[in-house]
């Protein structure tokens, strides 16, 4: 599947058979549950990055049920392909946004998404503490997102922020790697 | 304004000035917050509404601003038609639902919202431990926006749920009742 076709699902997918909300109301909640979460762990924000994925991984491995029934995607030829899927359909879906998808190794198992734009964080200042523009990634809730749902899909990534605008960097990017094909049928279980 | 201006109103916003992301996201992530929240309070599930309602407080101190850009609205003539605005914009354009306003009191202080639809609680299941049933108000943060915005608009309000469906009940419905109208102009601060 090329690029532009998955670009055209996806933009048939949202307007036809999406229930959608308000994405004030998700940037709202979702800072609530940082701030809940960066108290929970008495600014331990190395704690709170975990937390955030391991969220984030529960919601994707529900997610991903939906994902499926609204686009009928079938089985992803490749990583580039499964990429593209995940950038144009996926985060196009969910979140109304097609992260660039690029620096891919040679060895077309690592690439990056690229945000211009991002819902989770718009308007966020992270706290001026001096450690959480270091300690923190704010938005490592989506890493969670994609490898819960990718292992329901039978692979295996590793998705960690690189660069985030909110900590002064130029860009935000996620580096997503695939560890491995899974070939068992055992469910995936939680963390 | 008539409850029809006001659905006319609230129509308008939604399709043309609204940010817009998946439904289902926003169900899984408010999930994840529930649980995260029932775990930290051990199972006190009066504490987690608290929580909720103290989080959706905070929340509604910050959505009425984006909710008075969007819609330009004025100053309601009296609360019978706050509870219209609140029905047919505010959860118009936030959640794309208009629940139904009921149930007054004579002396026009106090109504019923009854939520036919609620994207919070779509498919979610409280926990079977013979308390949640009777203890949680899932949905209770929808309690904290309502308290948090009006305030903002110098109306000190009670909103609490009093059925939910998840609870068993044959309909979710919120009861609002008006305390007072804040006359002086100190800005309202946390909890």
């Amino acid at each position: 599947m090329s690029a532009n076709k998955a670009a055209r699902i996806g933009e048939e997918v949202w307007k036809t058979r999406i229930d959608k909300v308000n994405a004030e109301l998700v940037t709202l909640t979702y800072g609530s549950i940082v701030a809940q979460l960066c108290k929970d762990m008495e600014g331990d924000y190395l704690e709170v990055n975990k937390q955030l994925e391991k969220m984030g991984y529960n919601i994707g491995l529900r997610l991903i049920e939906d994902f499926l029934a609204k686009t009928n995607m079938g089985k992803c030829a490749n990583f580039r392909e499964t990429a593209e899927t995940i950038s144009k359909i996926g985060f196009k879906v969910f979140l109304n946004i097609t992260p660039t998808v690029t620096n891919w190794t040679t060895d077309g198992k690592q690439f990056s998404l690229i945000f211009e734009e991002n819902p989770l964080a718009d308007f966020v200042e992270l706290p001026d503490d001096g450690r959480a523009q270091n300690e923190l990634w704010y938005s490592n809730l989506l890493c969670g997102v994609l490898r819960g749902s990718l292992e329901m899909v039978q692979m295996q990534v590793d998705a960690h922020f690189v660069n985030d605008v909110l900590r002064g960097n130029e860009v935000t990017e996620m580096r997503v790697t695939l560890v491995r094909i899974i070939d068992d049928e055992l469910p995936p279980g939680e963390d």
